[in-house]
């Protein structure tokens, strides 16, 4: 088999990396009161943000993190964190344009993902599994730092689906020979579509059994955008 | 040195991600009211517990994730969690089952970490090691994840040193000659039974100084067979 | 380009991890009353911090885990802790040479983190990152697992950027032409001086905004000293 020369062109890396990086540091920024953090803090859960979904991704490849090889993408997430923190009173009027890149992020983040697994050679499943972890996973380990509930476990707006179905159509474009670049733009756009429809109508997955109350609230706190003052 | 060409045959691997995976959906189904988690936040931890011992074990081992080279492992947990939420109410009466299982299961990922260990030339101390850290890494990561206290930190029922046990009897048992599928057998029979002591017995390691009033509250939450509702 | 042959001599890389094992049995034999953990616990807590931080820094490197090497990375973690434990009521009075051993701790980590990353080709910015993450890594694992707010998030007296510094004192140095072992002193003597500094003078990093009151709290839990029962 001849190995499948996918490479991820450097500026939509460093855009992925630079986008994460903003949207960290807004998050981060959104703390108040005796949470608050200080500039280490959000310039940390940007860098967070903007690489961790490379740095998972390249630990279950195997492969060594891309993000590493060059001073560029550290760069860019610290310089995206400090954009984001300062622009925070600004961006957070942008309500719309926030969801919106946080739904172009996940759905590059995606991309990258099972198409650098599939180019390893990993089988249709794990290699959606691998786009799914680069999606999600710089929002899990932001959670898990910052001593939050993981978002996506209880977050009701499909948001790990979204990435799920765009991976999906990415991997299995790519089984009926459609180029990489082709498939891997179609998953950012299913991605993106399906994540702003889930946000817009307030679609959510099937609960197990009951009614689900906490969705609101915890779907809020994915994206602080309104977060009031506790002290 | 010859390399011992150990492979765990696939059914074996794929039996304990199933029984870890039926058992993630199970402690997950236990969530009620306003902790309640979606069918993916389900499906999710179903697939920490069952495959999360096998990434941890490979990634301490630097190796390409042998659950990420087949589209089996992924389908089997997602099946196993399935199954565990749709049981969760049969198996919740059969508790004996469930403990009888998880303590089979923590053999099973103990064994295979630390013949996959040794297998790749680790020496005897951080073989015993990898295999508990893939023994006990599913658990800790689906607490980290669901924002528990991780259970192994204060459970009182010789968790973590029924697996450790186990794989120095498997190591022990190489290192003297044993066939590694015969010290494998071993470690699953050791790790299994002292578990089931210790739940059965209530036995605890010793303090530091003072009596351990938690214990019993962090046991039932480890598996969580009855959990009053609050909502 | 020639490999630069850089090897941490074994008795430096075994100093770093029995110290890191000594603080984190110190650490969690803190904890008193409910959250009280038993002699395992502790133990797992001086192996996260006298090994996690060298796991950290080999997966980022993707490199096999030195310290899975050898039996005495392991047992000279545990035999810390012990040693931690036992004397943790003496350790207690001499909070002066905790704060001072826990400096030199980063200090060691984050040159050892800095130097094999610029030995592996990774280039400056980058192997400063993996240089504080190898620093700062085993508290981040430590207070993740223990559930606790994870200290470098919130604190004030510039723990990571104490980090920060030494290795970008190291990897500048290095391309300077400086020798490697001249460098990595020059940096466990920085960050050693700045963490110090800071301690004494309470010097903390600038707010996003307003004032920080919670900085003392988190500050004494990130070494708990003094830390009231509650049982």
């Amino acid at each position: 088999m001849t190995e499948p020369l996918f490479v991820i062109p450097l500026w939509a890396d460093l855009l992925a990396v630079g986008l994460g990086g903003v949207q960290g540091a807004l998050f981060a920024s959104g703390f108040v009161g005796r949470q608050r953090l200080d500039l280490l803090g959000v310039t940390l859960i940007g860098i967070v943000m903007g690489m961790g979904g490379g740095l998972i991704r390249d630990l279950l490849l195997n492969v060594t993190p891309t993000t590493l090889q060059s001073n560029w993408y550290l760069l860019t997430a610290v310089g995206a964190s400090l954009v984001g923190m300062l622009l925070a009173g600004v961006f957070r009027r942008l309500n719309a344009v926030i969801v919106a890149l946080d739904a172009v992020v996940i759905g590059l983040f995606g991309a990258f993902g099972t198409a650098k697994a599939l180019a390893l050679g990993l089988p249709f499943v794990p290699a959606v599994f691998v786009g799914v972890c680069s999606a999600v996973g710089g929002g899990i380990l932001r959670d898990v730092i910052l001593g939050l509930p993981v978002a996506i476990m209880h977050v009701g707006s499909l948001y790990a689906v979204a990435a799920g179905v765009g991976c999906v159509v990415l991997a299995g474009s790519a089984a009926l020979g459609a180029p990489i670049a082709v498939a891997a733009i179609a998953c950012v756009v299913v991605t993106t579509v399906i994540r702003l429809l889930a946000v817009i109508f307030d679609i959510s997955l099937p609960e197990q059994r009951a009614l689900h109350r906490r969705k609101v609230a915890i779907e809020t706190s994915a994206i602080p955008i309104i977060r009031p003052s506790d002290g």
